[in-house]
């Protein structure tokens, strides 16, 4: 029996045409020509960046871009496709998910952190920014990162099986709001690619669990806090004045920037809206890391990471500052770079104004050339009210997120910096799109990157109203999805995020390399074969291991007894394309998948005697419901 | 301060101009007439079904039909809508969801159901199969109900809110598979609507947990199951031979009749597959119940739910038995009514076959009229390879789903009958559609009620392979929509589904009435107002009430100590359509959101001293970020 083939004639009895033959083994095809373990869907024709923009895929078409998107407080990270607005995936990190098993297979639980009990650490998660690592300054498509501003986490997840492999807690930080990783190293010119990952700490916070200081808000600060790309550890951290939220990184690699709100450190919201500047800090990461390893770095609490200080107070001389803090109008929300690599946005969201700062203005303060942090800012056009968030299409205009105007404002980065020098005719604005409704982030295809190609926007609203079906009193949340090609814009398609929509980037489609199936390599202890299918038994603790071939288990019974420790270990054998299987136990809270190739376990206490059957979850074949098999728990 | 603007002047100090003022305080107008309870959105327009069918539906514009999804093993329901495809709604269900907190409030948990520790039973579900309450033969809108095939619970949605707010786990059934509701009264004329849920029981178990038996597959049986749909309790269970699957009801409420494969009980797939024929088995739900009245039932296990015994050896004479078990060709997969109320069609998942069931012809059987079982059935057309679940467009045709094919075939019912009869000429199949790849259930517009309307078709296909942009090993399936308004069917749009896209039904959107704002008083604690807000201490239990207004919490500081058991109770005061506040407290795996109005609340041990930032999750108001407090812990 071909195991592979979905219907095969011998598995079903009945005749299949030649057309549907074809059909339902065609899938095999395309690993043909890569042997047996893992195919590489190497780069699919980039998109045409000269084509014109559409609104609707058609049946059988892809889609030009994806859209990597941060799903909030759902945990989630998700893959929509660009323009369909299509969902083409939802990777679990922060949350528990029992579709793949995530938070229930022991490979999943240990990368999401466990108690001392076994049980998991936190199946919450509110996860803000994504962003994935870059090479020559645009996406190599190697790693993505999430943040998570609950239980500040930071999580990576690998671009070629598109799934979480790590997730690191920052010590000593509350609400991790902005991270960006750097785009090539400050010293080094050979390393050209990422290799720090930077995190910005909102909630200024006490270092101490107890005593006066947890109380009192004089005593608190902030941390911007540095992560080793590959090996995912805290390198640093650098104590801070005022809250961090958004972070963007300068493309030589020398600088990150953090838009700050609530310098007066107040933990009432009238408080943290009283001074009129709050601040946009530039962190020099060469002179971090050589007062590093100058041994000018102490440490905080439990934690063995090294701390710098980036105070204002202690960095007045700009020679030999960590920091600069630049005052950028009334709680600033959103810093974001420019393709060129000349400026950084930052927006003020309680005034109407866009503060432009020189990339070649910072350097020239760190080298003390400038007398005033403010001499560093180009450009502070008026251009509406609420801005938050900026995208860039490439060609020298800016596009800003209005949360109260609720719109998209089209400006021009020259115009601003002509009008700053004193040009009143310069027309800054260019044009202006209401979107539904409140914006919050806004980006543009490829618009992080050198490659920025100016032809979609995303505007990812807090609110949707009446745009959609109603639903009850939770509203879904509005992607629109904007035609930035032309002098006008133009809203092609209102999509629907499950709350929240909050922050993307949309990365062409060729810079994603994906593979399709496992390496069985990939599980120390991957079941080669049904034939190594077996349970071994030491004391109370039984593994079962077990194969997956559509549509069998290696085993259709095994026994344990009541009060055991079960382990099993499942590998799906099948190597054909989305032939994944499930694995499911009445009663017993088990359920998880394995990719083809893949290798999973799960780990529970044989609590309940009797006989329940196991049964394959994830459609799999013809036969799919007769793929199952009894566990037995004896009394 | 008017709290209930977003961003309104007095809050942001900067000026708003008139069409964002109306823009932004838009949302109070929608619920000005209402008084300050709960609005209900009454009907929007119905759809106009004889409208040509669409393929896009344009920025702003609703879409004409909701469809109601199961998502398989991600545990949750969805809500789409037609033609857009658009996901309007994640129903959290069975899986554990941050983003709204379920699982993780008490009031979400309370319904999931817990262990004596009080953590949750379950994290897992596998959702199979979703239907609405009806009322004179179509969709009332109050009642969704949907089934957990892998712990054998039956969950409700209310129609109003679109949550789920009962589960029911059933006893002595393993693999629930197929439910439906009734669609009236089987005795009572006057009970026109929905009071019955019915539950098949796919996989047989033995109802002892120790002995013999539990071993012994011949000792093995199946449960058909009553669940009573307003108090979700479970009203009686039948014992019968084979293996159920799906569930169809008849019009006038007397029967339900489920396909069965497996009726040879055997515990292998090869064994499942011997005979030639398995059966649809319909049973008669006033005689169950005229049965269990007379005290003919008797009991399983530790469960005290009335069972009777519906096998073919007691149930041998028709004019007293309370099951028919009709012979249908190799392991049949999906029956369903015709929207005339006159047919059950069952199809043969290993045949090619379907079978057409006369409903007039099984009420003759129960009489004694008719010699054979096999006398029921009226025709059994050859439609095509792995024929599995039937839609009808109200015009006497029907489409089923071909799994090897993959295909949608349109076949003719009366053409059917009529080739049965031995008219040869009859054109029986009219037409098909490949769809892309490999069918599961297939769906129409209203095509399970009275009022079907011939418009739309989805077929919710198990494998995408290369329709979308690869996302590495595992795939995204796809729902296809196809309009089926004309003699051909032409296939509209390839949407992504989250695995999987189980079963689902479409619903004309006039059917469904939620409101959009809570009541306050559908929680027992709800703050009704900020001076209500309070901390009550008893011993080590403490028990914060707070309330929610956008940008602030009713506290922004509180004070427990370490080793207390911490209950957060929050109320959302606003009463702005759409304002929703979240509740994350750093570090203690704590977030939930509070719709309108509504009051939720989550319990704790404060584990950890020091202190712990509490904020606002989900987007409220220009100064959302704002939005936190502080939590001390005392060590």
């Amino acid at each position: 029996m071909s195991t592979n083939e979905l219907g095969s004639k011998a598995d079903l009895g009945v005749p299949i045409p030649g057309r549907r033959r074809f059909l339902n083994t065609a899938a095999l095809a395309g690993i043909a020509g890569s042997g047996l373990g893992a195919t590489v869907v190497t780069a699919r024709a980039a998109t045409n960046v000269n084509a014109p923009v559409k609104s609707e895929v058609k049946p059988g078409e892809l889609d030009d871009y994806y859209l990597f998107a941060s799903g909030g407080h759902s945990g989630e990270v998700r893959v929509y496709g660009v323009p369909s607005g299509r969902t083409i995936k939802r990777i679990p990190v922060f949350n528990v998910d029992p579709m793949v098993g995530w938070g229930i297979t022991n490979e999943s639980k240990k990368i999401m952190g466990l108690k001392p009990d076994g049980s998991l650490k936190y199946m919450t998660g509110d996860t803000h920014h994504v962003h994935g690592s870059y090479t020559d300054g645009t996406y190599d498509g190697k790693y993505f990162w999430v943040n998570d501003k609950l239980n500040g986490r930071l999580a990576r997840i690998r671009g070629d099986y598109l799934e979480c492999d790590q997730i690191t807690e920052v010590p000593n930080v509350q609400g991790f709001h902005g991270l960006f990783p750097d785009k090539r190293d400050p010293v080094d010119p050979k390393i050209n690619h990422t290799t720090r990952v930077f995190c910005g700490g909102e909630f200024h916070v006490p270092f101490t669990a107890a005593g006066p200081d947890v109380k009192d808000p004089k005593k608190y600060a902030c941390l911007f806090t540095c992560i080793d790309a590959e090996t995912m550890q805290v390198r640093w951290q650098v104590k801070v004045d005022g809250n961090m939220d958004l972070c963007a990184t300068s493309y030589d690699g020398k600088y990150a920037a953090l838009n700050q709100y609530n310098t007066e450190n107040g933990v009432v919201y009238q408080d943290m809206m009283e001074a009129e500047r709050d601040a946009c800090v530039v962190f020099d990461i060469a002179r971090i890391e050589a007062a590093i390893k100058a041994g000018k770095s102490f440490t905080l609490g439990d934690s063995k990471v090294p701390v710098v200080d980036g105070t204002k107070a202690a960095n007045k001389d700009p020679r030999t500052a960590l920091t600069l803090y630049v005052p950028v109008p009334k709680n600033p929300h959103g810093v974001n770079m420019s393709p060129d690599g000349k400026y950084y946005v930052c927006s003020g969201k309680l005034s109407p104004t866009a503060t432009v700062i020189s990339h070649e203005l910072v350097q020239k303060w760190f080298k003390g050339e400038l007398k005033d942090p403010r001499d560093t800012v180009v450009a502070e056009p008026e251009i509406g009210l609420g801005p938050l968030h900026t995208g860039f299409d490439g060609r020298g205009n800016c596009y800003t997120s209005l949360f109260l105007d609720s719109q998209i404002v089209k400006w021009n980065l020259d115009k601003a910096i002509a009008q700053y020098k004193g040009d009143k005719a310069a027309q800054v604005v260019l044009d202006r799109i209401d979107v539904h409704y409140q914006p919050g982030h806004t980006y543009c295809s490829m618009g992080e990157t050198k490659e920025a190609d100016g032809r979609y926007l995303n505007s990812g609203n807090k609110f949707s109203k009446d745009r959609f079906l109603p639903v009850g009193p939770l509203h879904v949340e509005t992607e629109q999805l904007i035609d930035i090609s032309g002098d006008k814009m133009r809203l092609l398609q209102d999509h629907t995020a499950y709350c929240e929509p909050h922050d993307g980037i949309i990365v062409r489609r060729d810079k994603v390399r994906t593979k399709q199936i496992c390496e069985l390599s990939d599980h120390p202890l991957a079941v080669k074969s049904p034939n190594d299918s077996r349970i071994d038994r030491k004391g109370n603790k039984v593994t079962v291991y077990l194969t997956a071939i559509a549509p069998t288990y290696s085993k259709t019974e095994f026994t344990v007894k009541r009060g055991d420790e079960v382990t099993i270990v499942l590998t799906n054998l099948d190597k054909v394309e989305d032939l994944t299987h499930g694995f499911g136990i009445q009663k017993y809270n088990v359920n998880f998948i394995v990719n083809p190739q893949q290798t999973a376990s799960v780990t529970f206490k044989a609590e309940h005697a009797g006989m329940f059957w196991y049964y394959c979850t994830h459609f799999c074949h013809a036969l799919h419901l007769e793929m199952r098999g009894r566990m037995i728990v004896e009394a």
